[in-house]
């Protein structure tokens, strides 16, 4: 049973576990500054499939299926899953866990989708509704490339501000009874519109969403900045993150110390020509499942707030003059 | 709290319960069978907009608006709200109800999203997480004319076996405390896919989603299709409608006396030109919130099986190969 603290903010009461997690990433993060934590590169963006949507697909059963695996589990262990991705539709999840006949609950989170799926299988495993949850969320360059911007033979060149969708994806299980990272609390993320419209500067139109929720859980708990290791932020990328941490600041609450921002982390900018840095719903998805969550394991990190956000516009709303909607979900994860 | 009965079904403990609700529609929506029982009929299919896009995200306001206003609440009472639709991103959602400032959790299951919001507002009620959640969704005709088949100025011919997408909202509020209509448990979908690639024919593709899940919350409660006045299917229409029938004879389960559709209803086929029915999330959602929850509320109907369906398929994914993967969410819903 969890206990609700405010609109949007709960505490569980007896402490969901993340039981197991796998990253499987694509070549290019394979080989940006993360590449050694990930649980698997697989070094054709095919995956051996024959379109990119198809690759994706693979990407995110693949990730599951680790999960399952490092859990010490069979997929009739799961008795649902939640998943989302940014493909018109979903495709990438639907069709990528149909052969797992697992009771399936699709998001629309854009990129906040990790922590929006986690924070649900979160409420639903505390609630006994059901023994065991997954979350798992994929994105891919290319199916995202042609569907948001441009066909990528039309070759167009990237703003400074612009980000490099991942090929990624996350997956972790969430258990009742056994593993060694608690999920402690959420808060539920508000649409946030600053009115920014411009489809290269995605972090700056997402960090209003991150600041806002981080803000109302620490307030909403009465915890600090200081009582984590770390609080991470999906992908706001380099511009977008320190807007994030400005705009804290200007309400009083200093994150620079424990802040890190998996769009910034995933690339080597000046190596790797990201600009901005990384961004779709596996940038967050992988870099949780990759490198924080093991920290939690191994007792390196005790406690991490991780806020994914998402930006839940369309090629079309943006054609009809629309600004830019924002979402950020958050998930309080705690060394068991 | 809630009680896990097998998995992806569970009964809750608390019964959460349903406060308000409310139903708006179309013009076409206004002059079929049902028209008398909606909560507003909006004879401008633009509502006033300048996009059919903008008109759907309006009209799910609309039916938000006047779901907490029935249940003699302000929007400042629901802790969360969750809501899709079919338009790519969801923007139907996003933008519709970004004025709110409710905590939003988007949902992709196509047609099902209203089985869907309901059963996970359930759930989050339930564990205390939130007071109230709130479900919505929407559809609209032309918004998903030119998205999944062909530009309305086209003038495509329909086949037989199509349907006609709705323009409709429906939403209802859930609450711990207050409410008529109790939510009595839920069965999570498993993805069906029988092979059928027809978009013209969703109502077939769909069916074997709603049998499975309709014999998996019986089997598990040890509940009869007696124990029901209604088991009602989202937008199967005419024909999937009697294949889902059928499905559940072949395995034993008579639910001829006690079934009836959204799809099958919404229209008259035969003043109306609709072949097959209603389709679209609008659908289940207006049907259920306008015709069937006030028969709860006025002691007509004791017991309802709701399980709305939805095809998980895009434009894409069938240029590309594939079969259309589908999926039906369930809720009981019994007279409190």
């Amino acid at each position: 049973m969890a206990k609700r603290i405010e609109r949007g903010v709960f505490l569980t009461e007896n402490s969901p576990k993340i039981e197991g997690f796998a990253a499987v990433v694509g070549p290019k993060e394979g080989k940006g500054p993360l590449g050694e934590y990930f649980d698997e590169v697989i070094e054709d963006s095919h995956f051996g499939k024959d379109t990119w949507e198809k690759a994706e697909s693979h990407f995110q059963l693949e990730a599951v299926s680790l999960a399952i695996k490092k859990s010490g589990l069979v997929k009739e262990d799961i008795d649902t899953i939640f998943s989302g991705d940014l493909i018109n539709q979903c495709i990438g999840s639907a069709y990528g866990l149909r052969e797992l006949e697992i009771p399936f609950l699709g998001l629309y989170g854009a990129c906040s989708t990790m922590a929006e799926g986690l924070l649900l299988s979160t409420v639903i495993t505390d609630s006994k509704a059901v023994n065991r949850a997954a979350a798992v969320t994929s994105s891919h360059f290319s199916t995202a490339e042609r569907q948001f911007r441009f066909p990528l033979s039309y070759g167009g060149q990237r703003t400074p501000t612009s980000q490099w969708t991942c090929t990624a994806s996350g997956a972790a299980v969430i258990s009742r009874e056994k593993g060694e990272i608690e999920i402690v609390g959420g808060c539920v993320g508000k649409i946030t519109d600053m009115g920014i419209s411009d489809i290269n500067n995605m972090g700056s139109a997402m960090a209003p969403a991150a600041a806002e929720t981080i803000k109302r859980y620490l307030e909403a708990t009465s915890l600090k900045p200081e009582d984590f290791d770390y609080i991470v932020t999906g992908d706001l990328g380099i511009v977008g993150s320190k807007l994030a941490v400005e705009f804290l600041l200007k309400q009083g609450i200093d994150i620079s110390q424990q802040h890190r921002d998996c769009g910034a982390m995933i690339f080597d900018p000046d190596e790797q020509d990201t600009h901005c840095g990384g961004s779709g719903c596996g940038c967050s998805g992988s870099v949780l499942c990759g490198y924080f969550l093991p920290q939690l394991v191994s007792g390196k990190a005790k406690n991490i707030l991780f806020a994914a956000t998402g930006a839940l516009m369309s090629p079309m709303s943006l054609q009809q003059g629309e600004s830019i909607p924002t979402i950020s979900h958050l998930v309080h994860l705690r060394k068991g």
